[in-house]
């Protein structure tokens, strides 16, 4: 019998465990609510007494467990550096020890957007890729960079930030603190936003009906299905795309991966993204032809990240 | 007595060749003129008569022999793919094997900047270095990118090209076909168009008595020198400052690296420019702590690209 793995990812709203092998056959799944106001001790308890009660339902302790968080995480240490969208932020708490003690197993920590990465390159397109680049358009933009098959983290975790690229130096702020960084001009939110203007100012009537004139609950998704008729609502989506694709482009020249793989909730978006993504990169690079790098959709989607956490406890990072 | 090695760097106006040995101490140096018209076998010609007289003052022979070309080359096959600054462009010319054929050795060839990155990881600063890229911004922008102390080429060896990231989205037009690459905004090239539009314009009194009036002897080391006393000069070298840094941040963020260096003949400008740059990767860069990245000059200067060459030859990209 091959042994089992525990992956966790830690999400701002939610939190997703699942138990796997190595090869990646899911044995069970299982979702909480985040809930973080507690602080970090509360949520760690939950996760262990989920984990503890996936292993008896199966009656088979996990060998080791691997988690991707929301932020920046000293991976060495199993410590979290900075989760902006739990509370409290977590700074500087030693998660995987917290956990490592409850559960009496060796657990490991990553960034989550690296771990879905790992993911991506261990059970999605990226098996028969050797370079590659991961970028996780949501609420936020995150990525990961894995080259000649090893995923790249520099010194603090954080290589693979390409959603704070600057596109356009004159831009909008960003959460970060600079101005015209990707994920203000491409995340869902920063589509969501302009797409609430549109619907303000009488741009969007479709979309007004989808969503019944409430701001709150416009989304990328609720925009793409709108810009059928919504002929600015589109044009907003091509935009975002046009700064995604340039985005793409820089990173192609400056790595030359063999694949590139866009997901997150504004991925879902599929052709009409896409194919735009795929023509401003064609304007863009020119120095190598761009037909030697596939720009392709995750084929894991959400379960990308707890995915990768498999990978991550049964093989870290070698 | 330790191998003795060969290294050329194939410029578009002269070309440089030194013998050296692994540890970089050079036995010999020459340059002659390119005077590329006569086409690639008059040059490669030239080449190897210059090396075997070098070999015969040594009274020795080179054990291998590398060459850093100004252009897209096939580095598996040592064939030329496309020298823009070169007559008749020497597409597809099996150079390393017509080198090697002449002179009884073997023969590597790689891009020129990615030849002084070599040097510079072996002989300059990035000795010190794990993660590391060059950037030398001199007519046109090339680069390097050292990941684990490993060149990055990719595989068409295009890997690198940082001076055709994206900075200004609808920025002027490049040579290589897009628009608003850092080559536009920040070569030596761009930086003396814009010094002689400002003397054109009347706003550059010191930088016309300097160049007496003539545009064409408008440079970037001149332009620096009439900083001094005409500001709307300054704000130029400012605002190449400024994409440079922009580039550089593109770079932290998705890398990580612990070294940036930058060479060519706009990095002369020295500490005017280089806390700009800072400056601005400072102001842009808030993912990570910008300390953890040196930014710093060339310290092997013109000589990087002789040098990786003897490094190319000696133990090409093991």
């Amino acid at each position: 019998m091959s042994e089992l793995y525990a992956g966790v990812d830690l999400g701002g709203t939610s939190i997703k465990c699942i138990f796997a092998n190595l090869d990646g056959s899911i044995a069970l799944h299982r979702r909480i609510p985040t809930d973080s106001h507690a602080g970090p001790q509360d949520v760690l308890d939950r996760i262990a007494d989920m984990v503890q009660k996936m292993a008896e339902e199966l009656g088979r302790e996990p060998t080791s467990l691997g988690m991707g968080v929301p932020g920046l995480v000293d991976f060495r240490h199993g410590i979290t550096r900075f989760l902006p969208n739990l509370t409290t932020h977590w700074i500087d708490i030693p998660a995987a020890e917290i956990l490592s003690n409850a559960l009496g197993c060796p657990v490991r920590l990553l960034n989550d957007v690296r771990t879905a990465t790992l993911g991506e390159l261990t059970y999605g397109r990226g098996r028969e890729a050797s370079t590659m680049v991961f970028i996780a358009i949501g609420t936020g933009i995150g990525g990961g960079v894995v080259i000649d098959g090893k995923l790249r983290l520099g010194p603090l975790g954080a290589a693979g930030e390409l959603g704070h690229q600057t596109i356009d130096p004159n831009g909008p702020m960003c959460g970060c603190g600079n101005h015209g960084c990707l994920e203000t001009l491409a995340s869902g939110t920063a589509l969501a936003a302009e797409g609430i203007r549109l619907m303000l100012m009488g741009l969007a009537p479709h979309l007004h009906e989808l969503v019944e004139g409430d701001p709150a609950r416009v989304t990328a998704e609720l925009m793409s299905q709108a810009a059928e008729h919504d002929e600015p609502v589109l044009d907003a989506i091509h935009c975002a795309a046009d700064d995604i694709g340039t985005a793409v482009a820089n990173v192609m020249v400056t790595l030359h991966p063999d694949l590139v793989i866009l997901g997150g909730g504004v991925a879902k978006i599929g052709d009409v993204l896409f194919d735009r993504v795929r023509n401003q990169v064609r304007r863009r690079v020119r120095m190598i032809s761009p037909d030697t790098v596939r720009i392709e959709p995750s084929d894991l989607g959400s379960d990308a990240g707890v995915l990768g956490a498999i990978a991550l406890a049964a093989r870290g990072l070698e």
